[in-house]
């Protein structure tokens, strides 16, 4: 990967730095921000890292994260230049329509977009830490202990713990390089996923018990009576989708939150070229491919009927 | 790592390989297995890999399972000297008072023992896998395609996908370099973690509904009664003593698995400075820091309370 001379020229060059990275914030996003923020910092530089929103708690171990600003309130755009992180449009990072004076985009999205001044994207880095590892490299900077520890996680979460198909050779040597240089993999993993509160594990049980399987499709569900009875929260139902993706013939993995009576938000996980958007969009939701999601008021065995009628429908197993 | 130079004489100088290892074998005993015998037929030797129990199934697609003999009849064993992979004793082969002429062993396990001519035992090893390659390096081996992709398999399992505190930059760039020779990350993870049958995910819910906790261990077990109305079997509990981990405040998790009329085979779980090897020593049982096992003949109630005891008189938490 070769990082573009013109923005190791501009880091280098100002000096002062607004990094804004987008809404609803990732492990990639969060650590690749605050890994860029100490590098520039470590040469003299001013720089701020901003996300409108809060750091999730799961990403409060990262050394820095209380770094992150989350109101604009005060700034001075005309005094910063802007980089855009893991994004490269101001409207993912909700501030459409703030004026940098310069803008900077170092991103691994695909999605096409003409804003930025110096435009860095990579549709072929497994992580946007990876980018700004190669950055760091190229301008020479010490991969202190703190930095290491955000681009190792940045880097983990990105590639599903290595487990995902962009995890390449490369990718498991930059790894190893961060360990070298202090990232601990062992509590980092921890971290990411072995914090879970008894409540969210007994919610996760509850969750799983209600597994119904139909045409390769598996449905599981949550409703407010077991938020009720574990204490758990809504946030704490994150990544319950993936659990009925490790069977090997299930082709959409299908979760549904109950918000309210006969009210549910459904969450929609496929493999491969199994396309959920389109689904989702029949219902007026959205989402990625692999990733998508809508609301639905009906009973929960009419809200499962309409969704296997409209896989039929629109033929999503004939990829 | 250094491989012991006899070791290395060992293997350049005789010529039929008998390759054991232990019964229930896991992705690194079956890997690291496939991957030397690999290893000597590229050199012109004549090697065998036994184990007693058949390859589980989510370990076929490993190139080479098939190459394993799970009976000993026939074998003339003074025409073999015998290499014991990721285990020290015939025992744990489950082909005790079998002789060999010579008998060497290579294993990350910490269990003493005085068998052997060789020994290279690594307590600090990873994986087996990882002592495998090593070996091939330093005899100068071609790591083809097909030995990758076993040794990555093997690293993956024994590292819990790089999550263990086992995993450091060593690990990660022999994962590296084992991926540069051929082995695909996603796909190895695909078969590893996403290939599980209905009946086996039945079985892990059944599993986690058992869960018990006291004083920070978590307790899980599968009855004979619950494989018979799953119709999966034992090899499909590989892995269920993780799950209960994802908790923070767990510091081991403890699974049973039903063998005959309270007869359990006990598997055990921890993180960190916790070491469950002790416990296991203590009923007679082995393994490693954080992972070990035993078995035990005991209603499920007083197993866990004699489990509790021994957790408690040997101090276990006062790391």
């Amino acid at each position: 990967m070769k990082v573009p001379p013109e923005l190791i020229s501009f880091l280098k060059e100002k000096d002062n730095f607004f990094i804004a990275t987008h809404i609803n914030p990732d492990g990639d996003a969060i650590g690749s921000s605050i890994a860029l923020l100490f590098a520039l910092e470590s040469i003299g530089k001013n720089a701020l890292i901003y996300d409108k929103d809060p750091v999730p708690e799961i990403y409060r171990f990262l050394p820095g994260h209380e770094r992150f600003i989350h109101s604009i309130s005060g700034l001075t755009p005309s005094a910063h230049n802007l980089i855009l992180l893991d994004c490269n449009s101001l409207d993912r990072v909700g501030i459409d329509g703030v004026n940098f004076p310069f803008a900077s985009v170092i991103d691994h999205h695909e999605t096409e977009n003409e804003f930025g001044d110096i435009k860095w994207v990579e549709p072929d880095a497994a992580a946007t830490g990876m980018m700004v590892f190669y950055i760091l490299k190229t301008m020479g900077l010490e991969i202190t202990c703190e930095i290491a520890i955000n681009l190792y996680a940045a880097i983990v979460i990105d590639t599903g713990g290595f487990r995902y198909s962009n995890t390449d050779a490369e990718v498991l040597r930059v790894a190893a390089e961060l360990v070298q240089a202090g990232a601990n993999p062992g509590e980092i993993s921890k971290s990411l996923y072995e914090m879970w509160s008894e409540k969210r594990f007994q919610l996760l049980m509850m969750a799983l018990n209600t597994l119904e399987i139909r045409n390769n499709v598996a449905f599981t569900a949550v409703t407010k009576e077991m938020f009720t009875k574990t204490g758990a929260g809504p946030e704490d139902t994150e990544h319950f989708s993936n659990f009925p993706r490790m069977m090997q013939d299930i082709r959409i993995s299908v979760f549904f939150r109950e918000t309210g009576d006969n009210e549910w938000k459904v969450s929609l996980r496929s493999r491969g070229e199994v396309n959920v958007a389109r689904i989702a969009e029949l219902f007026k939701g959205g989402g990625h491919k692999n990733a998508a999601g809508y609301k639905v008021k009906a009973t929960l065995e009419s809200s499962k009927e309409l969704l296997l009628k409209s896989i039929a429908q629109l033929k999503v197993f004939q990829t």
